[in-house]
């Protein structure tokens, strides 16, 4: 144990790191890609590693002119309820961060934006998945009307942060990648 | 689309909500369980929907009596990189979420605490897994020393809280339950 004012991230980490032996993909489905890796522990035994191979995806906090945000429900099959989320979705191949980030706002939400600022990097699920997720502020915005996929509902909703932090507060904002977004905006605005 | 202070969960969403019709396992690994479930959408029209079973899971802030935290260091092969993160882990089967939580920070990180205050829920990767994590605060700590399981590296480290945040806006922060965490935990306190 030690006690330091530095970012920990600089120090020596030969005692923490794994090495890949081999991989595997064990089940290659439409939305998930598993993989299980052989690797060597920092003692130099053997053990496995499943996790999911993500593209990576992007996050938008969509700031209208009179201060509301842009704020989408959405029902998520996996945990069987609807989620008060900010825009986000996963990168098509080839696509840039920033693409999928306006391709997103304006497909899902239905808005355009003249400044994207970004707000910096979150790894959802670091136990189990590569994803990552690049978050943008987005102000500016025009309402130009959602383009939803098909097979994709959701509701568009406007609230001012504190109506959100509102919400949030009575338990009702429990998405990861949204709260980790409301910390990583307010921090933003205070540098 | 519409305008509203009051928290968007108390809509009726039926056009929102997809229903199980058939479900299969389709991924057995050791860490994660892969579900691919037939699911009506609200049009009526059927879609496949692919995400992990999880057991659910619990962090902890633990904050010292002189103000410090106790972190981790820990390299997570998904991204092949160290993490800086606060004390977390699986629940085990019939463990409840703060058992987890205690025997965690003792076992992983070397406290026990005396005062242990629930922060929130938070769901990491609504997306793809069933995954809830039980947030909490533990204060009053005494060290009695880590115990890790066998193949299990980490360091701890003591930080306050703005060197933490200091850390985090250089973008050495990027795990996603750490940073919601910050945010419940600064919410808590604002309360």
């Amino acid at each position: 144990m030690s006690t330091s004012a530095d970012p920990p991230r600089d120090a020596d980490d030969a005692h923490l790191i794994e090495a890949r032996v081999s991989s595997e993909t064990v089940f290659q489905g439409n939305l998930l890609q598993v993989k299980r890796d052989t690797v060597r522990l920092p003692d130099g035994r053997l053990a496995k590693r499943e996790y999911i191979v993500h593209p990576g995806a992007v996050l938008v906090v969509p700031v209208l002119p009179d201060g509301h945000l842009v704020i989408e429900r959405q029902f998520r099959y996996p945990l069987g309820q609807v989620f008060v989320e900010f825009p986000a979705g996963k990168l098509d191949p080839g696509e840039s961060p920033l693409a999928t980030a306006q391709r997103e706002l304006r497909e899902e939400a239905g808005y355009v934006a003249s400044t994207w600022q970004h707000l910096g990097t979150v790894h959802p699920e670091i136990g189990y998945s590569s994803e990552a997720i690049d978050m943008y502020v987005a102000t500016g915005l025009s309402h130009v009307g959602a383009q939803l996929d098909e097979g994709e509902f959701l509701d568009v909703v406007l609230m001012t942060e504190d109506e959100l932090l509102a919400v949030f507060d009575a338990g009702g904002v429990t998405d990861g990648k949204t709260v980790a977004a409301l910390f990583a905006w307010q921090r933003h605005r205070q540098r």
